[in-house]
């Protein structure tokens, strides 16, 4: 890797992703040249392959890999990190609404206290944008519209499997999963199954990742979407995530082709 | 989920589960309402679903909850959450004995690191409430008689597995693990199965389980008590970690059945 | 155990590792006495059985442990305790340099996140013992000659077996890691593949972790030293993860001892 002068992170990322002036103050967040005390290359990596190379590939948008990054951070309980990638989401374009959303789907797909740590670091960000609870949706809402058919077919199958195992399991992932979370408005289907999906791979999740990421192509995800989050969750996820992934999505896109 | 005025973590908690007068003050902890200026649907979902629905369901008390959820919190290293649930813990039952004991089970069973890191909260959660070093097992303790029989069977079949592959490791599973730590008599047989299968869980280890959710219900851990625990641990370890075990969870219980 | 007069944690190390005294001091770090304020067993067997016994095992050197530490730490996030085991490492005679490309290698092989978190605490640890930048590789720097073979062959093997499925992850697998981070000079390959398989194993990546030894005994770890690795790794990224790796090593000894 060549090394250009990248005095400070938020500099960094305004000369090469023209974010927002936010970016240039991001209170609390440690410079770039932080890094550098401890490893000069890192520091290097950072500005120059990651922020300045990875996020503005063609193929998923900066806001896309905005939304896998969050939610692989509140996945891995990584606090630290999350602060700057909080305020670098909302100059992406990603709504508090939907940030809110994230974290309250993390809760289900990550763990509790995942969710819980991350909303503290969430709402210390959004009272030093000025972003009030006006700007996110309640807590009771109305639901988008259940596709009735996928549901039942998708509880027979569950009940089939796992009936009499853990049934408290079942009736929450029914009504508090399918039939309450997944349908409420301010984080998009397609949006939900970035999270899921990027949730899982940060885990190591990849037994769980070939019902999700089907999921994730039905509900819009486009196969060079899909493909690319893998390169970007190689970054963030960490490369052997992403290794024992490919077999999986290798056989989800041959399954959505043949279709 | 409707949302019903729950002004503070600890007054839902007071409210709904009864517990003492210690939880409407849990030094440094943050308020349910905090939860609401990043997520109202995560305020609502936590204290109305989680605290004020799931914790009160039957088959498992609020004190082997309590043990899962400490379990879950050192196990991931979410030192965060953790100030909370130890002192929810110790008001749900749990003895600053057994917590002592839980921390030191994890050490072996989720890394040293984790447990270092609980101490210094637990630590300081005893010196709040005044729980001194005389409420706390000495390191050097009379065991638990141990059952040769079966710890024989169990070191010859691992030796004749892995002899010669990591004789450091076989020596101390059998000096420091079976003859020694599953022998200290502050934590029952059954609570550290208790321990060690909601870590396994928790950090997503599935292909341990069989083994040691067996060995629980050997223990003394019924199946209406593992069936429930698995959907405790459904929020607090993950959806994606539950759905993964269900098949091993069904496997044990059948074999059990046939018993 | 027995328990003896073990008063500081650093106090301990001095008396039965006899590192440097450097180690009488480190900043910001507990003493081994506040274990025993939550789990005076924990206390003992840390400073007895971990720090007494377990380091001081032949087979595998306490800079190599110190190595294996250090990524375990930094793939589990787990900066708590990193603060002590830079500075353990650096007593052990890891150079300053080694670390910082510990910490870069990591960013690659468990995620941007946990270098960038880990980049912190080192960089606090190096400045209050005065290692400046003048001691760290630089970004920019002269790379070890490629093994132009068995790289193609790589290559050519991932190409057929992942083509088009995530072209992104194949060209910087090729281009940042094996054509660039694993040729940096300050950290042998020999080290670099005990980073990488300390991290794999740590963070349960198991299925990861054929290639990564293979490669690791390639690259000069040998068997006996391999062998107590996991020992060591057994208390700091807990039994299961040995348990689950133990199968796997197994395989990668017999193939080696084959050739």
């Amino acid at each position: 890797m060549k090394r250009i002068a990248a005095p400070l992170l938020t500099a960094a990322i305004t000369s090469t992703l023209a974010i927002s002036a936010h970016a240039e103050n991001y209170p609390g967040v440690p410079a770039l040249e932080e890094l550098g005390k401890a490893a000069p290359a890192l520091e290097d990596y950072t500005g120059n392959l990651v922020l300045g190379e990875v996020w503005k590939r063609p193929d998923l948008s900066p806001r896309d890999r905005s939304i896998a990054t969050l939610a692989t951070l509140v996945a891995r309980n990584q606090t630290g990190e999350l602060r700057y990638h909080v305020n670098f989401a909302l100059d992406n374009g990603v709504k508090p609404a939907e940030i809110s959303e994230i974290i309250t789907h993390l809760a289900f797909y990550a763990g509790w206290g995942n969710a819980t740590s991350a909303a503290s670091v969430v709402a210390s960000v959004f009272e030093e944008r000025g972003i009030g609870e006006d700007q996110l949706p309640a807590a009771d809402i109305e639901l988008l519209p259940l596709d009735v058919e996928t549901e039942e077919a998708r509880e027979t199958a569950v009940q089939k499997n796992y009936g009499g195992i853990a049934d408290g399991v079942l009736k929450y992932t029914t009504e508090a999963l399918f039939r309450d979370l997944w349908l409420r408005p301010d984080l998009a289907p397609r949006d939900r199954s970035l999270v899921t999906v990027s949730a899982l791979i940060a885990t190591g999740k990849i037994e769980q990742v070939s019902f999700h990421l089907g999921k994730a192509m039905d509900n819009g995800l486009t196969k060079p979407e899909a493909s690319e989050l893998l390169t970007h969750l190689a970054f963030y996820a960490g490369w052997p995530n992403i290794f024992s992934t490919l077999p999986v999505a290798e056989k989800v896109f041959e399954a959505k082709a043949a279709k």
